[in-house]
Order: structure tokens, then C-alpha cells, then sequence
């Protein structure tokens, strides 16, 4: 049998792993509660969200906060809540890159729920002394039709 | 940086944490299989399951079983499975009180999917000396769009 | 208050909980993105994915990706990904038995989500002394109707 996968129980700790679930779980209430300060708040001051499948960067949460406001005016008739899977965690030198599956969906007033597309992203996630984490990257991919599966 | 951040991993430990993923899961295997006794015995005697949304409060195991059989024709043509994401995990004097996403799938009969709204879910979770845990309060929003949200 | 429940925090390690879950993420990342050889090689040698829902079962790497290959047109048009929640682990001589939920989402390239029937997963996961994890056994089960709720 061959030997060349890693090692899973080497790349993260579980106090880690939970740590950094712990730190999604709050990000994204934030997000989807609309309590964009608190949710600009968990990206470090120069934070980038990199939207790669449309050419979007926004750096800095200053910036991250005006693009929000602006797009506020889609939520107003759904609650969006995104889904996160799979997640592929690698330590860096000041933290983690995480790899990981979003589904986002919408409820509307009635209850009815529709999907926007599906997303891989792509976090760094780096951690203070004091233990707390931010995002400081984060590059988001919809997911399209593989080149590799030719016709 | 600001350092009014809660430091995730003081919140709960990993071998908890993994004892609530564990605990959910087989609460969600015994509602989504409608093993509705066993079900019902993962809440305290007492436990409380609250449908704010809907302003439905049933009270004790016996009153949740008398519930869940009046439900259950609506279940006949349909598998339903629930989908949880993001806890949020605060410890309390006996337990955990723990916030998450709800996503409902129903499955017919020729595998067609579709989706009940998505919720809000707050569970009060009682821990014995024994290690076992109970879920002895659920209280369940539907998600709806925010009135933070003007025109 | 009942003491026949298990207690969960016997079942499994944290340690072994995150070893899982990373298991699971890197072989679905693999599978999703069509990494299909990589894919096999998360299987032991004489690895077996059982379809129980339509009595078809492939026994060995080699099959598994001649099965796999064949079914590639099918994902010409679509990017797939596998959403998994509740698993319970118990576990076994070797490794574990891990029962879980799967979702699969199908996203077209003009961002349309649709969503293939939820499924009833069962693994038998095999642990080499190098701490590596594969899944020697999946069966999976369409989930369907239960025959125990009756006219």
C-alpha cells in the first residue's frame, strides 16, 4: 500500500481544528445577521476578499464595510446563510490556510429557499499571541465546469 | 489591532466539542429514521421544544411524542433530513448553551429534493456526571428577512 | 432520568474526530474535483463502494475508476460537491464505522444549483500504524420513504 498520503492527525491539533471552527461559527453569524462592523472586524485591518471568479478584490476593511452597505439592498427581502464544508486546513507560519466548500443560501419571507451558486475558498487565517484569529485573505471561486472532463 | 475578540479556544474544549457533534448526530439520526421515542428520550424529562416562530411551545417527552405522532403522516412521502452548521458553543453551570444553523431536506420517493426554510436554533444542553448529555430546551426562529434592512 | 445512553465522549477522540473529518475533506475535494486516480488511492486496494439503492457494487481500485471514467461525461456540464453532516463514529478492530448524511449539489456553469436525492452512508475506515485513513468499505443508501410510517 502505498505511504505517500499525509498524515491527517499531523496537519492540525483538534484544539486547533475546533478553535478555527469556533472562529467561522462566529464569523459567519456575524455575516449573515448583517452586523457588518462585528463581521469587518474579524479580518485584520488590511484584510483582502478576493471574489477571483468575477475580478473583484476589496482591501481593507474600510472597504470591505462600503462594499457591504452597498449591497445591502439585496437582503432585504431574504436571510442569507452560507454553508461551509470539507474544510482542508494547512498551518502557516502565523496561522492557517483553509480550504473549504460554501453553499449560500436564501429564505425569503414565505419560507421559500433558493441557492446561489456553490464556492470554493480559499482563507489565510492568522492567529495573535493572544490566541484570537483573523482572516486576513480570503479568495472565493465559483465553481464551474471542470476543463480537465473534455468532450 | 483591537483585542475585544473572545479567544475561541477558551469557549469549549475539543474533546467536548466532539462529545455535542457526536450528541447531535444521534439525535438527528433518531428524528430523521422517526425513531421518535428514542428521539424524544435525548431531552430531559421536562425538555422543552419551542417553535417561537410559530408561537408552539410543547413541554416534556410525553407532550413532544404526542406531537411528533400527529405529525408523522406528513411524513409518509418524504425523507427528512436536517443539516446543521456553525455552532456556537457557550458553557453554562451544567451544560452548553449552543446556537446553529438548521437546513431541512424532504426526499421523495423518486429522489426528488426539496427544502424547508432554514432556521435559527438555540438548544440548552444538560451534561450528567456521567457524561451523558440532554437537550432539556430548543428554541426555533425561522429564519426571516431582518427589519435591520430599510428601504 | 434514563442511564442507558451512550456516552458520546467514549465513542471517538477528539484527535481521531479531526483526523476524520480532514480525511473526509481531502478525499472529497479529490473526488469533486475529479482527481479521480487520487480519489482511488484514499480506498485500500481492495476497497468496495457498494450503491446499494440500485445493487451495484465495485470491488477494487482498478474498477472504481473504470466505473468513474465512464460516468465523466456526465459531469461535463456540472462542478459536483459532496456535503456530509451527523457522523456517528464508532470504533472497530482497525478503525471505524462511520454513518453520516450526504448532500450532493450539481452547479451548471450559469450558477444553477440542483440537487441529486440525500443519501445514507455507512464506511468502514482502516488506520495503517503510519496514522494514514482509508475507507476500505462505503455502502450507500438512497434515502427513501420509510416503510414504517403506514396509511
Amino acid at each position: 500500500m502505498t505511504t505517500t498520503q499525509p498524515r491527517e492527525s499531523q496537519h492540525v491539533s483538534a484544539d486547533d481544528y475546533v478553535a478555527i471552527l469556533s472562529f467561522y461559527a462566529r464569523q459567519m453569524h456575524l455575516l449573515d445577521d448583517l452586523e457588518l462592523e462585528a463581521y469587518a472586524a474579524t479580518f485584520t485591518e488590511d484584510g483582502v476578499v478576493d471574489h477571483a471568479h468575477r475580478g473583484q478584490r476589496v482591501a481593507g476593511r474600510a472597504a470591505m464595510l462600503a462594499y457591504m452597505h452597498a449591497a445591502l439592498p439585496a437582503y432585504k427581502r431574504v436571510v442569507v446563510r452560507h454553508w461551509f464544508d470539507h474544510l482542508l486546513i494547512e498551518p502557516t507560519a502565523d496561522g492557517w490556510q483553509v480550504s473549504y466548500y460554501s453553499l449560500v443560501t436564501r429564505t425569503d419571507a414565505d419560507g421559500a429557499v433558493t441557492f446561489e451558486p456553490t464556492f470554493s475558498v480559499r482563507d489565510n487565517l492568522v492567529r495573535l499571541d493572544s490566541g484570537e484569529i483573523y482572516t486576513s485573505l480570503r479568495v472565493l471561486h465559483q465553481d464551474r465546469p471542470s476543463s480537465v472532463v473534455q468532450d
